[in-house]
């Protein structure tokens, strides 16, 4: 199971590649030939799926002639297993389809990749216990850290989908009401503590129209992206109380061009850690569902050098996503196609491993040394900001692209 | 500006229709006859002006030909402006139209009414102070009622667009996880609180990608319906600190079947409340944008009378939906066509105008009566609650149609 599969395009058979064959991630891109469509990354070239289908080689009722993976999701299934199987074909190794497909590879490097989907609604969970302690600690002290229901509720909010961009897209340091401690009345300016939420977003591949089990969300889970929720802490500590964070959050949430299938997961499925409270019955596992996934956080500034600030697992969720699907859909709450949901910050239990600047710095206590001597509490201008993730089998690995965006100048 | 308009179809020239010619609402019929289409009201008839528009009466690039508001919404002000002066024109009284149009009306009590538009994103907001008052007394005492930051910000957060459904639809109770105060952990049931919030919702009918004024923010919204945003209290009570409500307000929002547009309301347009404290400058309204909208509430139980149980005035609202629509921008959030903003619950300042059973009953404490001498203080199944509102004219007055939804049982 955690044996690289060869193929053809040789660069997809380097151990330094986050595109073997066994991962197959879904994209869209274009370039200067063809406009944006449907594409999967082997190595370092994107296969022209849209112009397979064209040509009868795939055939999945024209879902792959769409600038996103919307249509192809909704198929359900049978149609994901077969078209993973329809790409291990045609590009395995010793494939009788080499001379045929080369013609429909494009470099990676000479592509401009796009949202790969479009998102239906964004909720963004709360479900690392490293981060909320962190943050509860410093926000409530260590003996109120974590919120009466935390340990029963994987607690999640909903967020906001016109906002989520893909890697790549600039950000614009946002405004809003700011009001400190020892400030008598709010003011309206930029943020002054504009910070990143290390997560990785599940897609909702599947609809439903009632409650669903934790078995029934996994098979509901499509893919994963890397996913940024930029998050401008002083207007969330100013506007969160009494029903949670609006603004703060509304500015961007950066994706990983790449959709990481879970059937290229799967063989580094894990358990959640050891429950500290029994779950209820409809939040119970019936097997492992996070998956070993390593991810790093790097800060480059304009201009210098870039410093790996944070490194941590996916495995160190309290709650995985089909158990945040599962309680979603508790009420009544329709799901749809497309729907994205945050994991929640990954922190985990040491100073390196924290999946924000807020838990880096101790709420700016504490700045972090970068590569080239500076140090950063929270995001200056011209800062880089870069996600990372991969699951490592045996000599090779499967990744998700780099999740990036750079801080431009708040609007004057 | 507020005498009666009056058309050749005879029934809307009555005092006690809610479509004169005054109105002119947008929704989506059916029936026997025709599928899903966009329909005017006039009277107790709909204009079917998807076939006036493929007929060439009307030329709205075939945005009239969809089952919902959005394509003509994204037109934008010209076209909206456009299509009210033709249908003001078609319809009124002495128009050489008659004739013509006589065999495109059909009767609102043969029609199946569905949703007038797909919703992009819904926010709902918390800008009543009444309602906020209470609350706050219920959870908070009387001295700490009003947080902060309410009479700074208009407080919002992100709800579930996938779950708001047009009046008429059944709502099955809700299951969640439910942890009374004197328990020692939580457990999972039907929700024993559950609740209606009388609202207005605005709808916006122009994107925008960046901070705008008031001033603009008034100019995008398209109309207003009315919106009963279903609340389980105890769902609620248990999962929304620290992140807002998730499932508690994710089960159903109904609104109403038209949509009354801000071209009709505009003669009724009223100051919001005085300051308690001064507003940000990007918050200040250049004119009066709430509305003078009588609204009451009803509850009918199974095979009872009907009892109206509330009666407030959305001119009660402390912020105006261009306010909470500039808000919503501030930190750069993009907006969309058709994105769905409610009210927060509209309560006025006496127990008769309250908003929500969880006010009208405070907490349980205090169970209101009904007309056949049964009590509430939740709804119980089999209960039909169902919203109204008008804007009064001289011998005239525009409304809604009904905003109702019977509740059943929770699943089994």
């Amino acid at each position: 199971m955690r044996d690289l599969k060869e193929s053809w395009v040789t660069s997809a058979n380097s151990s330094e590649t986050e595109f073997p064959l066994n991962n197959l991630p879904y994209g869209v891109f274009s370039n200067g030939e063809v406009d944006q469509r449907c594409g999967v990354a082997i190595g370092d070239q994107i296969l022209d799926v849209a112009v397979l289908e064209r040509d009868g080689v795939l055939s999945f009722g024209g879902t792959l002639q769409t600038a996103g993976w919307n249509a192809f999701m909704a198929l359900g299934q049978d149609a994901w297993s077969t078209l993973r199987g329809d790409l291990e074909r045609l590009l395995a190794a010793g494939s009788q389809h080499e001379a045929a497909l080369t013609s429909h590879l494009v470099p990676i490097a000479d592509a401009i990749l796009h949202m790969p989907f479009t998102v239906a609604e964004f909720t963004d969970f709360y479900a690392g216990k490293h981060h909320a302690t962190n943050i509860g600690t410093m926000f409530r002290g260590a003996e109120n850290a974590l919120p009466p229901n935390w340990l029963h509720i994987p607690i999640g909010y909903n967020g906001r989908a016109s906002s989520v961009v893909v890697s790549g897209t600039d950000i614009v340091r946002p405004h809003g009401q700011l009001k400190g401690p020892d400030d008598e009345v709010p003011r309206f300016g930029p943020s002054a503590r504009f910070d990143i939420e290390l997560e990785l977003g599940a897609i909702v591949g599947q609809p439903s129209n009632g409650p669903i089990s934790v078995a029934q969300a996994f098979n509901n889970v499509f893919g994963y992206v890397l996913l940024n929720d930029w998050s401008a802490r002083d207007i969330q500590a100013w506007e969160y109380q009494p029903l949670g964070p609006f603004q703060a959050k509304a500015t961007a949430t950066t994706i990983s061009p790449w959709i990481v299938t879970a059937a290229a997961l799967d063989p580094f499925r894990t358990s959640t850690p050891e429950r500290e409270k029994p779950l209820l019955d409809y939040l119970q596992e019936p097997g492992p569902m996070l998956y070993d996934i390593a991810l790093t956080v790097s800060l480059t500034p304009k201009g210098g050098a870039e410093s790996v600030i944070a490194q941590t697992n996916y495995a160190e969720m309290y709650y995985s996503a089909p158990q945040q699907l599962a309680h979603h859909t508790t009420s009544g709450c329709p799901m749809r196609v497309a729907d994205l949901l945050g994991s929640g910050t990954i922190s985990g239990p040491e100073r390196e491993n924290r999946g924000s600047l807020l838990e880096l710095s101790w709420g700016g206590k504490e700045p972090i040394a970068l590569e080239d001597g500076a140090t950063r509490s929270f995001i200056e201008d011209g800062d880089l900001l870069t996600l990372r993730g991969a699951a490592h089998g045996d000599g090779y690995r499967i990744g998700f692209g780099d999740c990036s965006g750079r801080v431009l100048p708040a609007r004057k």
